[in-house]
Formats: C-alpha cells, structure tokens, sequence
C-alpha cells in the first residue's frame, strides 16, 4: 500500500444533517436560523455562544453535505479525513436527549465514513470519524460506558470527541473513571476540543470580532482542561489513554515547566503525581493545527524532552542530552495534520484555503524535522494512531 | 567596565516598608495580618486575592527588607537587580490616595535604590527600579503623566511596572492614549505583570493550591493584556514604546500565529493594523522566567522571525530563510534574566533557590545560543534596555 505519502486530516468537522436539522428547531443558542441577509439574500446562520459577535456565522453546505467534504479534500490534496462533530456537539441537552442522539449519530457518522469512497490504490475509506458520548450534567457511568462500546463496534469510527465540561464539573471529576477506563479498554483516541473558552470580560469592551475568544479562549480552554487532567492524575492511573489536542495543545507546552515549577513548590499537588508535570506531555499527542513552523517545532520538543522527566531513572537517563534534531524528530512523531474545516474559510473565492495552506507550509518550514518526519505530521502518524494500516 | 558578564536580575520584587504597612492597616484583600501559625509561632501572612488558597502565603523580612534582597542576589551571584513592587500595586485604591501613596513610593524606591552599595569595579549600583503610576478608576490623566514625569527624573528608576487593568477597562483603552506618549518620550520601559489571572472557576473544584491560577491564569492574564494591546494598535502609534513582558510573554509566543491567522479572517480588525500580528512580537521584550531551555529557545525565535512579518517588504525580504540559529541569536536580545523573588522560595532550607537555578539552567542549556547569547540574557541585554552603560 502506498501509504506512506497520505495526507490524513485529522482535525475537520461535521454539523451532521441529524444535527443541522436540530439545531434548526431550536429557539436558543446553539441552534441555526434563517435571515434575510443584509444584501437581501435568504440565509442560515449558526450561532454556539451566548453574546457571539455579529450574530453567529452564515452556514452552508460545507456544514453538513459529504460532497462538500470530500470535494474541499479533494482541492487540498487530503486523502483521508477523520471527521468529528463540531461544538457544542451534546453539552445543552438533557441525559436522555443527549444519549438517544448521541447513539443515533454515531451510527450515522459510520454510514457516513463506510459509504464513502475508497481511496484509490488501497483498502482505505476517505472518511473515519469520531463519535459522540452523552456527556451531559446527570449522565449515568451506565450511558457514557455503553456509548463507548457502541462507538468502539462501529468500525469506521476511531475515537470520540471530547470537550471539556464532561459531567459539568470538567474532565478532573472523579465520576468519569470508569468513562477514562472504558475509553482505553476500547483503544479508542479521545480528540479534545474547546468550545467554551474563558470569561469574556477578559476581552474587554473593544470589538475585535471572534478574535480573542477563537485566538486566545479556545487555547486557553485546552490547556486548563489538560492540566487539570494531568492534575488529577488520570495519566497515571491510565497510562495507555490516547489524548488528543487540538490546536497543539493551546498553550500547555509553552506552560509546562512553568507548571512542573509551581508544581514542585506545592508538596501536596506533587505527592499526587508519578512524575514531573513535563513527563506527561510525552503520553498526549498534538494536532498541528498552530499556523507556524516555530509553534510545531516547538511543540516537538517539548514532546522529545519527556523521558527525561520520568521517576524513571533509566528513562531519565537515557534522554539526557538529546540535541534539538532528536528531540524533534522524536516528537514530531505525536504531531498530526489538521484543517479545521469548515471553520477558518477564505473570505474570498480562491481554489486553496489560506488557513489549509498555512498549517501545510508550517509542517514543511519546520527546522529540523527532514522529509520522514514532515512525511509522519502530514499522515503517517494518524494511519499509525488510529490503526489504518491494517 | 567589566560589565560583559553581568548577572542582571529584571525580575523580583519588593514591598517596600512603607506599602507594607499600609498593608497591614487594612482589613479587606489586600492585607497583610498577624496569627499564630499552627505550629504556636506568631507570624505574618500576606492575601492579595479574594479566596486565595490556604489563607495567603507566609511573609517576612525577604518581602521588604533591603538587607535580605543584598543577601539573595550575592548567594546567586546576582550582580544587579531591577526592583519592582510586586502586585497588586495600587489597583484597590482610590485614585487621590493612589496618586499620593505612587509618589511617596517611587520616592522611597530612589532611596532604596541610591543608597544601595555600589557595585565592585564600576560605576553601577546594585539597586534600580520600576516605580509606580496611579493606574485606578476615575485617575485623571494629569495625574498619571505627572507621576510618570516624577519618575522619569529620579535617576535610579528605569521604567514602570504596570498591570492589566488600566483604569478599570483594561489597556487598550483609548484614555491611556496620553500616558503611553508620555512613557515613550520619558524612555521608560514598561514591566507588564499579571495579577488577576482569569476566572477562578474555569480551575475547577479541586484542590490545587496556588498551582493553577500561578502557573496558568497568570500568562493566560498578561497573554491577553498584550494582544489587547496589539489589537489597539498602541505599537503602530507608539513604535519606541518599550514593554517588557513577564514570564517571558505568558503564551503570547506559542498563539501568535493563531493570532495572526483569526486577524486575517477579519477584514476589520486586521485593517486597524500596520502588520501580521506576528511583528509586533520583535518589538516586545521577554523575560527569562519560563523555567525550560525549549521554551525561551521557542520565545528567541518568534522574536527573531518577527521582522519576516513586516508590511515593509524590503525588510520581510531581508528575514526569510534565517536559519533557527540566526533567529534565536536575534531574538535573545530582547530576552532577560529573572528569578521572580522573593515568590518561590525553597520548600526547606537550602544554600540556592531551586526556581532560580532552574532559570540559570535553562539559559546556559538552550540549543543555539552561544556564551555571547547567554551572557546577553544574563545580563549584558539589561545593561542596555535600562541604559546601564553610561
């Protein structure tokens, strides 16, 4: 099979029509909703936040039709894509809403990704996808567990994507232990994403459009939820858990020997953990999703120096002295290709997206990482991760 | 002067007597109260946020006494420092009061500096200083020039330190308009520093001491007070306004060219600025308190690529294709030592402090800085930045 050269999207969004059409019915955010827009055309808007600038975003068929996926695949020479349902995916609903629709679009997402086309030239489908878990305020540990093993049969779905209220007390709650163990009994991947951000009234009075809450909220979200985690010490207790992050881990790798030192000043948090705080970044795997060459070079070091953080004398050891180009190519191996499709479209109409091509040329302009390591971000990490090589 | 291989300490913090026995006449945050430990000593202990963990930290004479500073700088072979009063400042007062206590404590600050030793075989004292402004509500702007005026004639102090609330809006406030011209033409340099961190609920419930609101919500806080400010275009206005960024910039390095990237796809926003957001970077400065060799080797090359995103082409020109070593020597220039005393102290008694030998280390271990680079961000960048040289 000539999977060596794939280029695999992992990080590409669904408003499902199941979903779509829900949302349609819905008088409070997030729902969509239909306009007379301001140069008298009929139009669907989307809206996820309370108080979202400018009225929510205009939405079309890039949202939800499978041909519009496969054709921005197409221009963009992405061959495989796992495919995951955008936020807030179930957050507003009830228990019982949330897993009634979370069973239902998890077997749609199947149909979906196993009647799409099969890549030329080898057994793989275009489309593999993440499914949905019921985590809702009230949910049972019986309704996320029996999702998890709903999503770990259908399969052309390779994990679940993830945001960061879980039970309503966020991901450190004691309560999704068994969610934690079901997930890693499966070998599912849990992709998580930000949807709420942080406190507006950070942002000030200024009108600066989504930019804040998009550049800084949503990295922001991602990496508290991950340091909570690691807090926790669910990597500990789980240590064949694959965790995911969007957006190369918010701002968790610029943070982290900055946490492993606060940290190190508080014996109680420490006595908790196995390790320094920058061992477990070495256990998480990063989206490329940064738009610069320095942020994911960056990002592979941080994963390259984390044996040398282990309890584990050998471990420690073994990794002292690594010069950059092996820390980086080390790390690069937890580095995966992502487009956040459909969101970040061009604003005008040009056959490549500004924001696809930027996340390409920053995996190529990396120092230090050579064609097999630019090779593995592109693709060859994902086949690797979530098992497409058969 | 042998002033090449200075250890200059940017970083560290005082309050001075006078504020602290302010301090000690309050009842409300911020104060400073007598109890007797739990072990039967009397002690002091200092609160500075509402609801802060285990009833504020235990202080004592390395929070006021000069003796005590002397002392921690010859242990660590600290040259010089540059001394700030460490927050919150005057954020809680009234402005008349503010106004009245800022000028009495940029006046204690001279003295505390002047009358420090000199340092061996130059014309350098060990002391200088950042004072204060009178940055409240209702502060009028004669005020806070006055006061900037002050402290641009008293000899020992360089800059200012500064929060992110302005006068209650936040930085970018268009009524700080006069204060940055008055900064700029005073050749001040302006200490950025966090205080408020983000919203204590996106931490959760469980308990993790100071560890989250210290190591996150603090460059979560100064991450969105500068890009807050680049989004106002206070660098395009005042292009010689100098601005020091604590903990080396929080995450603004690691999300600029997400920055950069949401900016784009808003015309309006992006047409209020000269350049890619990614330039302003190269007109910043950092400090050295990020306590990882991979994370101020990252912070050196978002400096040194920064003029490859210049709207001036003949200088964006100039800038591609430099190599990761050229970027990181650019960029250590502008970065400088710190150690963040008296905050982190050891957990036992021990000869050094273990955060300030972290800091050391992750200087002299950084991949592609030389003894020249290195002796810069020690302190041969200080000298400069605050004029030091003579």
């Amino acid at each position: 099979m000539a999977t060596q050269r794939l280029l695999v999207d992992i990080h590409t969004h669904v408003y499902l029509p199941r979903y779509a059409a829900f949302l349609r019915t819905r008088t409070t955010v997030p729902r969509i909703f239909s306009r007379t827009s301001p140069t008298g055309q009929q139009e669907e808007r989307l809206v996820i936040l309370d108080n979202e600038p400018s009225g929510g975003r205009p939405v079309g068929a890039q949202y939800w039709d499978r041909e519009e996926k496969l054709k921005f695949m197409d221009r963009h020479g992405i061959d495989v894509s796992i495919v995951s349902t955008a936020n807030p995916w179930l957050d507003f609903l009830p228990a019982p809403t949330a897993h009634e629709l979370a069973v239902e679009l998890n077997d749609d997402l199947e149909l979906y990704c196993s009647t799409s086309p099969s890549l030329s030239g080898n057994d793989l489908k275009r489309l593999y996808g993440f499914g949905l878990l019921p985590l809702v305020p009230s949910a049972s540990t019986e309704s996320l567990v029996e999702t998890v093993e709903q999503i770990a049969k259908l399969p052309h779905l390779k994990g679940v994507i993830m945001g960061s209220r879980g039970l309503g007390k966020g991901l450190d709650d004691d309560a999704l232990e068994p969610v934690w163990a079901a997930i890693e009994k499966a070998g599912l991947v849990i992709f998580l994403h930000p949807h709420y951000g942080v406190d507006g009234k950070a942002f000030g009075e200024k009108d600066n459009g989504h930019v804040l809450p998009l550049a800084l909220g949503f990295p922001f979200e991602t990496t508290t939820a991950t340091t909570r985690l690691i807090l926790s010490g669910v990597f500990d207790r789980y240590p064949n858990l694959r965790l995911l992050l969007a957006h190369s881990g918010g701002t968790l790798p610029q943070l982290s020997s900055r946490l492993a030192s606060c940290i190190d000043h508080d014996p109680v948090v420490q006595s908790r953990l196995k390790h320094d705080a920058r061992y477990y970044l070495g256990k998480l795997y990063f989206d490329a999703v940064a738009y610069g060459s320095e942020e994911l070079g960056f990002v592979s070091d941080v994963i390259g120096r984390s044996t040398k953080f282990s309890a584990a004398p050998s471990s420690a050891a073994a990794s002292k002295g690594l010069g950059i180009s092996q820390k980086r190519t080390l790390g690069s191996q937890r580095m995966l290709f992502g487009t956040d499709h459909p969101f970040f479209p061009p604003l005008s109409e040009t056959a490549k997206w500004k924001s696809v091509l930027e996340n390409l040329e920053a995996i190529d302009g990396v120092d230090g990482w050579g064609e097999a390591e630019k090779d593995g971000v592109r693709g060859g990490n994902a086949l690797k991760l979530f098992d497409l090589l058969g």
